[in-house]
């Protein structure tokens, strides 16, 4: 497809997107509740056509992993059924008066929630994914570009054509197909609004790297636990096993303990031992391999860039710091400002770490993997942010949303607030 | 200056921000006092310098315009040191709790205003702009990378003098001097988190393509005025003269005015009857041109680039249309997604206009010069942004500042929430 013949159908979503924000919240809603009824009914044309996606993958030597994403089975659909039903009874989140402010008797400003726009979203294997998106973008009527993973291409194709049945024609969604058209996509500065990629970090970053268009998301998800002097020994040994072993895949796991000397001799053996119910592999710095008597079974010395390193398994890199300085310091130079926890049970060092480690998600005394939008409760998840602008950490609808400011006036002009007998502004909050 | 050897001072910089961070607004606003005090001290130096920078510009043969600008006297200073004060009055924008949630017994999510970080700010000829930018960064505890105009290089060297003198070197301020720099500062992904370009649209546009950092401001300000066949025809005549004249350098100033055919043959001859005591210039579409009986005096026939035109001077693009739906498409198709009013006693109009127009700021019934900080109670403005990622239309301090996500806990693990009996979350929002 052309550059240009893109930009008309991009232009078409966009006002697609227009009419379906102009519904009331309770229509949108009843939108969802259709297409989920669409999806049940028809599950067996999204079964068959994920079954011949599956059949693929594994006649191309798709990996276990891979596959277990692919997979759309009963509970996985019921699963995100659910999730669309979910949305569907979320407050609305277009039109919320974020400030209402009397400039004058007559002269009202409100500062109110208003859709993106168009939404530019990449995601890998999942199709359960694509209904999600699409149940987020419909509840808070923005348009939505889709481009899913090559190998679900028959899934995802099925999930949007039901979807089209369901709610006539759907003409506010587009899904891609190549990835030239993802190149495409990132292109589409004024026609796409905001990218939220879900993928590798590689391609996260290439998302980043090549568009000027915001992209919401986070390459690196490189998460530290610091355990200070202070720390209460079991629960450090609890939330630090918990935010690397509970789910290492996750961008929220840690990959990184950083253990203040004063505690290292206590903490460093009764956190190996429970790591090594895991098989969780240490890679230690000087100090914490002497603690643990070298090199020997799950313990490996640590590289330099092993402190760089997001695993994603069940690895981990362990150090001594002098203190909480040098711990904050090694969480800047080496984080990826996603989450990073202290274990304390001292307030100042809490407080400190709370100020100065800048990062989108701090925590004290509770596992990394906290870091989710439904655990925080949120609703719905639209993604984790890494960036500052916009959107930070877990984003809920609110991040699909932006503001409008509206100005009702009775005849006012700057004129009579300029000058030397000037009026003078109000300025008066009102309730929201 | 290499690209390496500046990334070294602009960490140094962040460095000074997050001190900054550390103190209590009570001590950054004290330190605005002392700034002000201290250019109010050495006013003498500054006058020199700017004096200076003014004999160089006239025998140079700047234009009268930015002459005007450059200039820094007694009273533009006294306004700046008046802004600083206000500043310093304002309510602390960093360290607000946005939500706060019990997501368990013991276990309290907050979400807290913290610092961007590092802001890059570049500014042309006005030097008292940077005496205003400083005092935002301090307030809002961010690190500033500043970029002034050439021609008031001496007055802008001398302001910073004054500034470290006064607030112990001001680390957190880093002052570029040559073009090359700002190339360098729109390079430093990571190490800039915010740049605001201020200046022609022409050199904004240059940034936003120039930068994977995001950039707030705006480019072009095409804002319109629609004047619907229920308006009051005084008050339509009033805003819509005072949109266009009041100050027509202005972003926010009207450049294209378009009129329901239903009033036109009223409205326009009254409009033109007023604008004519401005002299300025209708550039008319050939409806509205039969109406003012032809090209003549001030009137000439529109072309189509006249609807894309911010002419930022006494002309104006007038055009009749059938009804609002041609008026928001219009809108849509050749504004700036800045701001645009209705004016209209109609109810159904208005909240159509306020609904379909997607731009920062709808008005109705008042002039689209209220686009503005100060007007809007912001207390003081950071910008105006047509982007619609993280601040949209006139930005207060709060457009320094993201947030971040503070957990505090008292030993949970995640592995407690998940599985067959997991502990269920309260998700209960506590007042702020």
């Amino acid at each position: 497809m052309s550059v240009d013949s893109s930009r008309m159908e991009y232009r078409a979503v966009r006002k697609a997107a227009m009419s379906l924000s102009l519904l009331s919240d309770d229509e949108r809603s009843a939108m969802l509740l259709r297409m989920a009824d669409g999806l049940q009914r028809n599950r067996d044309r999204i079964f068959q056509a994920n079954g011949e996606d599956l059949a693929q993958a594994v006649s191309g030597g798709t990996p276990d992993a891979l596959l277990h994403r692919l997979k759309l089975d009963g509970s996985k659909l019921e699963g995100a059924l659910e999730g669309v039903r979910t949305v569907a009874s979320l407050p609305c989140p277009v039109g919320r008066v974020r400030e209402r402010r009397l400039l004058d008797e007559g002269l009202l400003l409100e500062k109110v929630t208003y859709p993106i726009g168009v939404i530019g979203m990449v995601f890998e294997a999942r199709p359960d994914a694509l209904i999600q998106i699409v149940s987020l973008a419909v509840k808070s009527a923005n348009g939505i570009i889709l481009k899913g993973g090559r190998e679900a291409m028959r899934t995802n194709s099925v999930l949007v054509e039901i979807i089209r049945e369901s709610l006539d024609g759907a003409p506010f969604l587009m899904l891609l197909s190549s990835h030239s058209d993802v190149d495409t996509m990132l292109s589409m500065e004024g026609d796409v609004d905001l990218i939220i990629p879900r993928g590798s970090n590689a391609f996260v970053r290439y998302c980043m790297d090549h568009t000027h268009i915001p992209v919401l998301g986070h390459a690196d998800g490189i998460c530290s636990v610091y355990v200070d002097r202070s720390a209460d020994l079991d629960l450090a040994v609890k939330v630090a096993v918990d935010s690397k072993v509970q789910y290492p895949a996750a961008c929220n796991a840690a990959e990184t303990v950083l253990v203040h000397e004063g505690i290292a001799g206590d903490f460093i053996p009764a956190f190996r031992a429970e790591l090594d119910r895991y098989g969780v592999i240490i890679h230690a710095d000087d100090r914490s391999l002497a603690i643990l008597g070298g090199e020997s079974g799950n313990v490996v010395r640590a590289l330099e860039d092993d402190f760089h390193t997001e695993f994603l398994s069940l690895q981990l890199a362990l150090k001594v710091v002098d203190g909480i300085d040098e711990a904050i310091a090694h969480i800047a130079s080496h984080g990826s400002h996603h989450t990073d926890a202290i274990i304390t049970s001292d307030e100042t060092s809490r407080r400190r770490f709370f100020s100065e480690v800048d990062s989108a998600d701090v925590f004290s005394n509770c596992s990394t993997r906290f870091a989710d939008g439904f655990r925080f409760g949120l609703g719905a998840e639209v993604g984790i942010s890494t960036g500052k602008i916009h959107a930070r950490g877990p984003v809920g609808l609110e991040g699909l949303t932006t503001t409008k400011w509206q100005l009702s006036g009775s005849g006012q002009t700057v004129a009579e607030y300029s000058g030397s007998d000037a009026r003078r502004f109000m300025h008066k909050d009102l309730p929201l």
